[in-house]
């Protein structure tokens, strides 16, 4: 299926996703409108949504609770950006100035305050325990992933687990949330449930392991940003695991060396020198077919078509 | 009634209070735990709680609800203090160094969102409607209320309705939350639910505002802090904008001058020479008159007696 069709079957929705986003936020202070609305709006592709949709879809539901929580999700998307912008020392988001570059650290953090907030108000009014649930702690486990990501900057013996553990927080947790949402406003029972949390999981270990490859394998020309930048930063990610699990010896730590001392062009040597790219996107393509065995538990649909789609378009993107 | 009273009236949810903060908090991050529980522990005196309790008390409540959404009115309230550390560039708080001057805003920032989202995460469990909309009301005006103050810092034309605005979000809204959420799980019905929370609001008030005044006239080895902070940090606060009503012509520029280059000494001149201390405590005084009459809307207890007193106690401190 090409992604001309998923928007069709997500499409409706995608735009009362949009015109509520434009339209819902009624601070009475127009700095934190104008804020939050201009991050929102360089905020991507409502990825989150998107599955949402199309999750919701292949449990047969397709009422109004999909653009509710679809702008939900993307209240916390954006509140982690800003977080995030502020923590990184973003300067740009998007070829654009990052709200910290324009309002400051202080007013950027109370706003993404602001907005989870918001969030968790638009939550309460669902008045569905469920939903309120899931969403919460996929913020609770994003900010925990954070966190653990910084405590283990540079730690070369950081062990898959503890690293699947960071990009479920970066990333897993809110597609879970998503996909699992749409499970619950379709009724679905727990099996069901867990099917589509499972699935977004995976499917956000995958992007973000291609994301962690393409910091290494990619064109700056396609990606946007310079490769090397996690290797700049200390963080331990994919290829730099499976290039130390290779290792031994002095060579082994020669690479750790390297990898300290931020010498990108040594440690690409070794990562093509032990083939690390396709062992990478072999870890890739293992989440993408644990996320394509968990869709097996629903029947064939148009909807459950589009799911394999985005799986695959997610996991094997080249930017 | 004395405050060993109180106590007395309020103490086993208090205690139950205390020990769900001191073990409830299980991220799988040490660190985490780490820090916030010592912000916590740091946290001071539970008003918050407390005054949930006996709101509860005298609509008749006792339940375990009581320790529950104290809970998580303390959560809220450490999350916030978190951000105002990292916000204010905060070395101590209460004596030690702050969690930011520990781990770094980075950490600390992140922290706090793991708070809010545990707060939530525990709302939702709550089930109760109403509970989430007026907590997560009250948060998104805790940030409204510091964003707002940001805005209009060195702001010498700041109106009473947009300090009044800045105060409600800075303590009113979430004393107005717990006292709300007290007759909420009471089951009281409108009028007496927004009775308590416009008495929380005007408590909050009548707390903020006298801090102001000890901010000018405070003596430091009570407040524990040096007098003249808020002007040091440009904030326009109640014996300023009271001083301005005060003046005309030269004189007004002459103390707009002084609040505009700290001049400490020039405006406690002027402050005691047009006799503000005695005008911002009859401010202070009016809104604990108020919150004393929204009390006529409950019938007479020893908890409605714990409120007054609470009410006094809260607004008339030295520190």
């Amino acid at each position: 299926m090409d992604f001309s069709k998923i928007t069709e079957l997500a499409g409706a929705q995608l735009m009362a996703v949009e015109m509520e986003l434009a339209n819902s936020l009624c601070s009475e202070i127009p700095t934190v409108n104008e804020l939050v609305l201009s991050t929102i709006k360089s905020g991507g592709k409502r990825i989150r949504p998107l599955v949402l949709t199309i999750s919701a879809g292949m449990c047969g539901y397709f009422g109004d609770l999909i653009p509710k929580v679809g702008v939900i999700l993307e209240y916390i998307h954006t509140s982690s950006l800003l977080h995030d912008d502020v923590i990184d020392g973003a300067t740009s988001r998007r070829g654009k100035p990052s709200a910290n570059a324009i309002h400051g650290n202080n007013i950027t953090v109370l706003s993404g305050d602001y907005l989870y907030a918001t969030a968790f108000n638009n939550l309460a009014k669902l008045d569905d325990r469920d939903h309120a649930i899931v969403v919460s702690r996929a913020v609770a486990a994003m900010s925990e992933g954070e966190i653990f990501q910084m405590l283990k900057t540079g730690d070369i013996s950081l062990s898959m687990e503890d690293y699947l553990k960071i990009i479920y927080g970066k990333t897993s947790a809110l597609f879970a949330a998503a996909c699992e949402c749409g499970a619950i406003m379709a009724g679905m029972d727990a099996d069901k449930r867990k099917a589509l949390h499972d699935y977004g999981c995976h499917v956000g270990y995958a992007f973000q392991l291609q994301d962690d490859i393409l910091d290494y394998f990619g064109e700056e020309s396609v990606i946007g940003k310079k490769p090397g930048t996690d290797l700049a930063e200390k963080k331990v990610t994919l290829p730099i695991m499976l290039l130390l699990q290779e290792l031994e010896g002095a060579e082994r730590e020669e690479a750790i060396e390297a990898f300290l001392s931020v010498q990108l062009s040594e440690i690409m040597q070794l990562l093509v020198k032990h083939d690390i790219q396709r062992k990478s996107t072999a870890v890739v393509q293992m989440h993408i077919e644990n996320a394509l065995f968990l869709l097996n538990n629903f029947p064939d649909s148009q909807y459950k078509e589009a799911l394999v789609a985005i799986t695959y378009e997610l996991s094997r993107r080249k930017s």
